[in-house]
């Protein structure tokens, strides 16, 4: 049986020309040495730097590679606030894990202030900065709900409020355009798997305005930031990727825009009393995410009822590690716990048709059907 | 023409039985997804993770991957430090720089004790623990001299003074039996591609008796210690070059302990006044790896030389990233810094075979004869 993966947010597939570019350099030199076979290594390095740099319109010797999203966010937040040298730092409360979990570890030697969001997911553009913040971290869009938030007009307060700014935008690169310095941040994280790149590399973007140290120390490797043997075969990937979305990036959103119009009237028709957690207007959000829940319905059931019958989509975040907890995020945009344990998040990748949205909303029309009959 | 690598202390070639391992998890689902995709991708880890705790001889859940072994020392640690509520770490001054670096930049919060070795590079096996330690880090085995380290006896005496025992065996694993109980260690670091596995891969092994926190949290995958999606294809790689290893450990042991001492009997023979850095009993290194002094020539000059005829040899550590500082190794084991520069260590992986010892030691004597010839 052919599967149909609306889990994007969680991982995409691997794109066949980020694999091509991947094969060569799964077997090579280490980019550290001096002989024809490191100078190889760090040759593709470099080009892959110039690629993922291009996507975010940066200058190359400012990315930073790490093994992913997450290690940038920690990177960048436990760097930024101790370069910072202040006691206190800014997040909202619908960030990912790796942002919320590491300020709130914090506590109580640092203060850590959480941003309310609004019932769409979104942050409030007018968000006051307190005094002696020494770090603001705010994403470019929610991988929940594909909320997309106002960076550019709360970096622009942190600046005034004498603040670093960090945006976690490893649910926005490679699906909407995103532009480093119009935001107006000084670091910024990304993720090559999230846009058909592979696992186990991500990068993050330090403005050269702005010096941080580094989570450890190694070989200093990456301007001293990340230290340890260059993985260059993902690293290479990450860069074809990062070449690709660029390249394909209107054509995706075109589609994405007209295949969510789609999911989202069919899913309306035909699964009763579902109610849109994502953005009303499809302008305020990345447009392959769509967050339902659907009443008297466990998502974890519908979730597994879909996947027996060939479709993988997702309760909230897969980054919880088995841990069924309900979605931060939905009780934060004030679900109830019961509407937040309804939900379900369709998110469509760069080769997802309509034949696969019109298949997975029939299959789970029948499925919600079946399992209301059930819990009568 | 054919390159003879003989650089494997830096990385080595993928095994084509990993590769292949591989493949089929390079594009894949997110192992902490519910569904179908997410399933395949656990059951696929939680084979790796037994077959790299196998090589080590440990319990499965307590191997935490990382990104590689710079990540798996600063995690082992800083974690380590912190749980010990102490204020004081010591290592040995011929430490990985993940780990020397990692320690001195605690300075001068933290008393960092940096134990001295001997001229074979050796620490002292009844080296006194100071009181109040938090952490002793003592390598197994050395990257530049192959020098294996008496961890035992030091674990015996750090666990008598109630301190925590970890040892970076980054460049035994793989290469010599190694048993995590046997040496009596608390925490032990690993990387794959330093024995045929995949680089951006490496794991921490955390006794179950010792409670260490996270770098930085997240999605609190890797029993919460190491956050972030998991890098699925890499950790496949892992594994079946685990189980490979362990299969094949007597096979090439034997391979490179021939393998070496026609090195050394051929390097003795045709370079004149060449010195062995490397501990002079064949037991005491790791038989692979051979480290010389090359009175009057640049090891600089000698790597870049011997490159151009085909060979890949290292001067020291490719972890400085470029900075072609003078090995500390060889410092700390009391060699003159005209030595130290004039070093060259060369390293077998599992495929090297006597053709490609004899050519290069032929290759390494002329273009030693060249140089000499020229600084006349």
């Amino acid at each position: 049986m052919k599967r149909v993966y609306l889990d994007a947010n969680a991982t995409t597939p691997l794109d066949p020309r980020v694999r091509a570019a991947m094969e060569p350099y799964l077997d090579c030199g280490n980019a550290s040495s001096p002989h024809a076979e490191g100078r190889a290594a760090r040759d593709a390095i470099d080009r892959a730097r110039a690629d993922v740099a291009a996507l975010i319109g940066v200058v190359d010797q400012e990315i930073v590679f790490t093994s992913g999203g997450t290690e940038s966010n920690g990177m960048a937040l436990l760097g930024g606030l101790r370069a910072s040298g202040k006691n206190r730092a800014l997040c909202s409360a619908v960030e990912h894990p790796s942002v919320l979990r590491t300020l709130l570890a914090l506590r109580p030697a640092t203060d850590i202030v959480v941003a309310p969001v609004d019932r769409g997911g979104r942050v409030d553009a007018d968000l006051e900065i307190p005094e002696d913040t020494g770090i603001v971290s705010i994403m470019r869009a929610n991988n929940e709900t594909g909320a997309i938030q106002p960076v550019a007009p709360i970096a622009a307060r942190a600046a005034a409020a004498g603040a670093l700014m960090h945006t976690d935008a490893v649910q926005a690169c490679g699906k909407i355009p995103v532009s480093a310095r119009d935001l107006g941040v000084h670091m910024l994280s990304m993720s090559a798997h999230k846009f058909h790149g592979p696992k186990g590399v991500g990068a993050l973007w330090v403005s050269r305005e702005v010096k941080i140290g580094p989570l450890y120390h190694g070989g200093e490797h990456e301007r001293g930031l990340r230290s340890g043997t260059e993985n260059v075969g993902a690293v290479v990937g990450f860069g074809e990727a990062a070449r690709i979305a660029r390249q394909e990036m209107e054509a995706r959103l075109a589609r994405w825009r007209e295949l969510g119009a789609t999911l989202e009237a069919r899913i309306r028709a035909e699964v009763p009393q579902v109610i849109v957690n994502s953005p009303e207007d499809p302008g305020d959000r990345v447009p392959n995410t769509l967050n339902v829940t659907i009443p008297g319905v466990e998502g974890e059931a519908a979730l597994l009822g879909v996947d027996l019958e060939g479709f993988a989509v997702a309760t909230g975040s897969a980054c919880s590690s088995g841990a069924a907890e309900p979605s931060h995020v939905l009780r934060a945009m004030g679900l109830s716990e019961e509407h937040t344990e309804q939900s379900l998040r369709i998110s469509m990748h760069a080769q997802t048709c309509e034949k696969d949205v019109i298949s997975f909303v029939n299959t789970l029309a029948r499925v919600v059907k079946n399992l209301r009959a059930l819990s009568v």
